[in-house]
């Protein structure tokens, strides 16, 4: 068994490496190896194969052992091009990075420690001490999170830490320590109590424009609206027209309506100029960009590699392959 | 029994009336009560005092039932100048939002969001987003505490929530669920495994220059230093030398060297120009400064009013009154 790093994994062979039995080899091959058959002979049956991409226009894949995608989302794999015999696990540990970006500005909102450290000298001191403006605390103040997913879950528990009362709307998470957990028909409900409302969600047929003019308009009129999921899911001209009106308190926005593109490289961000705004936060999709995160990632997936090589369960699988299967179904018979 | 509140605490008379019983009388002195004998035929032995200050040049004070304290600290109390009969109570709650301010500002210190806020555009989305700068994380981080009373417990709470491993010094207080505690003579291991040191002790005679060249040597060269609760625990020029020097990575300071007085009204808080250094985040003294603070703090008051109205044992007593003592054994006794 070897384990190939295809195209941007192959820049994290120095993050597999240390946790991995130096017996294993490790290759990297480039960018187009998953996209074009050129070096499939170098793909092996007993192989892991580490890709954010895979898809060959509708051709079947090499069969090998397991594709490790380096990142939560599948968008980049065609699964059907996969040989039966291939498992599929993937890795998310950017849970920790987006809940500490969200707590981070949440904070920051209520405390504008900011705008203290950018007036203070020895010029100001006396005045300032004297006529010190009072701050808000998050401590008592009710979030409410849509999608109690692994991201909404470190945002709650994060959140209680600091005496806030969270409830969440999911219609698949079970209750939590965290907080309270209402099906999704309670929306409405949550959002009229919410001082701070974060969209945790994926976007889905469901969810997108799930966050619209009637759920922004039953928001408190100090609400801050968080988005960290994908922009789609809170309409845009909804919450354009909301913060221009001053119906909610103001928006922290860190995921874009528009995406540079092959097509459009150099696009706005929105239709609206959210950035015009004082209270719209606005930053680059940055919330889970951390250095820890692929160090974090990766030991995960050399964690799969060894579970492979000794045959115990692995984590975070999204399919299990067919002779995965069948030897599972083995070892369960012998024992 | 009446509720006497003098000089600055009139202000808060309505942080205080919704929690009283409506029979209970408040009445407001004026500041110079706190200093003179002017208003103390106002003051009965069945009262309750609510007064920062009360000190009277060596001179007794008439007796009353309880001076209950809106602040922790007493300094502006002769305590000797009281009436044996006198009960002494305070508040705290200023631990919430100090606790609130030193996350919020090492959380800023990983992720340097409000760059990325005043960085974003339409003229630099397509750009940044393609080469998205990585940022730290709390996670996995080491936080050294120095001074494990209701200000250190409050930041390892919500810092243990973020996955820090948080080792607190302390000779008083006991373990926690949230830190490891050792003695104050293990300072210098704590200090040389500290990814982040807060100092949250007060200032006696034993912690003045607790926080030394030689401690500030031990500090990783990435380590950074936050005071929320003495600028002198810290001393000055050791501070400037390691800073200049880049000996530690930075420091957030919230409590200075000078404040403004009657003899030096606008004093530069340093010796030092720490506020030109961008690796130290300077602010007035605002950490424990919110809105939220007195409302909280006065309904503490207005319980212990109500306790001992009732004859429940009161809330943070710093001092119990002779009668009181005396009250207590007799109820004991025809119990």
């Amino acid at each position: 068994m070897r384990v190939l790093l295809v195209g941007e994994a192959a820049e994290h062979e120095a993050d597999l490496r240390p946790h991995l039995d130096p017996a294993v080899e490790v290759v990297a091959l480039p960018a187009e190896a998953a996209t074009t058959d050129a070096h499939d002979d170098a793909i092996d049956v007993d192989d892991v194969v580490v890709s954010l991409r895979l898809r060959r226009n509708g051709a079947p894949l090499p069969p090998f052992r397991l594709l490790h995608v380096p990142g939560a989302g599948l968008d980049g794999i065609d699964l059907d091009a996969l040989d039966p015999r291939t498992t599929v696990a993937n890795v998310y540990e950017h849970e920790i990075p987006i809940a500490e970006f969200v707590l981070a500005r949440l904070l920051e909102w209520e405390i504008r420690a900011a705008d203290m450290q950018a007036a203070f000298g020895p010029d100001t001191w006396a005045r300032t001490y004297r006529r010190r403006a009072e701050h808000g605390e998050l401590h008592g103040r009710s979030l409410g999170i849509a999608g109690y997913g692994r991201i909404g879950r470190a945002i709650a528990a994060r959140a209680a830490a600091f005496g806030m009362r969270v409830v969440a709307v999911d219609d698949h998470a079970a209750g939590h320590d965290h907080a309270q957990v209402l099906p999704t028909s309670r929306l409405p409900d949550v959002a009229a109590g919410a001082d701070r409302f974060v969209v945790a969600c994926p976007l889905t047929d469901d969810t997108r424009g799930m966050v619209d003019a009637a759920l922004l308009d039953r928001m408190p009129s100090d609400a801050v609206l968080v988005n960290v999921s994908r922009a789609e899911i809170v309409d845009e001209d909804a919450l354009w027209h909301a913060l221009r009106h001053n119906s909610i308190g103001g928006a922290i926005l860190d995921v874009w309506y528009r995406y540079p593109s092959p097509a459009d490289p150099t696009p706005a961000p929105a239709a609206h100029p959210f950035w015009e705004l004082p209270h719209a936060w606005c930053t680059p999709h940055s919330s889970a960009w951390t250095r820890s995160l692929a160090r974090r990632r990766y030991a995960v997936i050399a964690d799969n590699v060894e579970r492979l090589a000794s045959g115990r369960p692995l984590r975070n699988t999204v399919r299990t392959g067919v002779e995965a299967d069948a030897d599972r179904a083995c070892s369960r018979r012998s024992t």
